[in-house]
């Protein structure tokens, strides 16, 4: 039987691996490593950087194989994700297939934690229940950008008691503030739709690359900081070529 | 100055310890650890084990104190965890005050990730605002339980693109599903609320112990799977005398 891991290496800092992902990445035959768009390079070395820190054994592969993007060409989002998912699905099979035997591991190395926001979990069930290929699969959790940004912050993502909700800047901006939550994290905001929120009397603690020497970190009342995030946010995606934020916004005024 | 360190030792399992906390717990001289009720031999145990297998210099102590507990004699929960947390800054006052010389560091051990459902944070920021005892302090993230159920099951928190809400059994028994989202997390059910769900057409993916060796894990539709959950969830708790457990709550027939 080939087996996979879907390893979460956490955000950004080295040292956010677990032990059980160390020991994971020491079981692996064979790495895949597929990243796309500016940050590639990046994001490349940072996977070659922890395999060549933390594999006691120099004896393993790595294999880069070509990330497909996604359409940006006016297509609806949910239709070009799954379209991007078909075609990482091709990719995957033709990995598993063609560079590990039987009896071999390899592994997915995830940025933060595979449970969130991330396609690989859900690619390798389908290529499962298609049949064609046979695999187990083993999933390693990691330190996701939302607790990085947490702990950087100081902050509890909760008021005591209540609920948090994990969205996406796409639906920020479609549906305002999640109803019933008086704390929100914001992923995937390509669009700073923090802006629309003006007014609404929330505080937002705000991260860029964190975990990374890069790190930039603002926080403060919405109303105050939010032009300052929009010109920091826009030098550093200048300087850098590629962006990768997180926030968390929290409800002024909650009896914490 | 004296330093605390608020560290994430992740959801039960030793390994899930990230390579930032293991530092940590070298940099300090002294634990506190405070665990209280029925759990409370094994969490303090588990503690220890944590120390004595990841800290190279032997020379730390550990300092057991006596944790408060929350009413549960029919005063409202949030009066209670108030009360709750007001204790607790007492018994942490006297800690960093007597326990902790100028220059050291100590820490504070916390289950799962500080971030989420945890007091630490908060209490540190109350004593430093009433300004009496000064530090610094700083947080380690760890793997919640929340990612260690979502892995251990090996299935995506949120649908593609889609929110997913972090809420506890309180509010859920109170407010039924999330409206904003179709996917539910929750934690800190003591009262079994997802029974409270039946006919709603969901899938469940629920975990007792997660990381632990007496790791329980269910997964299914909630109306076909719900009973067992009650009925191994009442054994656990009578064979172990306390109980820890999380669940996924996901709309079936989302589209993914």
């Amino acid at each position: 039987m080939k087996k996979i891991l879907i390893i979460g290496i956490g955000a950004g800092d080295p040292n956010y691996l677990t032990v059980q992902a160390i020991e994971a990445l020491n079981a692996a035959d064979v790495f895949f490593v597929m990243d796309k768009g500016p940050a590639k390079d990046k994001l490349v070395a940072l996977r070659k950087e922890i395999c060549a820190r933390f594999i006691r054994d120099p004896n393993y592969r790595i294999v880069e194989a070509e990330s497909p993007e996604r359409r940006r060409d006016g297509v609806e989002y949910k239709a070009a994700v799954d379209e991007l998912n078909r075609d990482k699905q091709r990719v995957f099979e033709g990995l598993i297939e063609s560079e590990l035997a039987e009896g071999q591991c390899g592994a997915f190395l995830v940025w933060g934690d595979p449970s969130l926001y991330d396609s690989t979990i859900r690619i390798l069930d389908t290529i499962l229940a298609e049949g064609r290929l046979a695999f187990e699969f083993e999933v390693i959790p990691g330190i996701s950008s939302v607790q990085a940004l947490a702990a950087k912050h100081r902050v509890p993502l909760n008021f005591i008691g209540q609920p948090v909700s994990i969205t996406t800047g796409r639906r920020l901006a479609e549906h305002g503030f999640p109803d019933d939550a008086n704390s929100a994290v914001v992923m995937l905001d390509a669009q700073n739709a923090y802006t629309q929120l003006a007014g609404e009397d929330l505080d937002i603690y705000w991260g860029a690359y964190v975990g990374t020497p890069d790190e930039i970190l603002v926080a403060g009342r919405l109303d105050d900081v939010k032009d300052e995030i929009v010109r920091v946010r826009a030098q550093a995606r200048e300087a850098n070529g590629w962006i990768m934020d997180t926030y968390l916004l929290r409800k002024r005024g909650v009896k914490d």
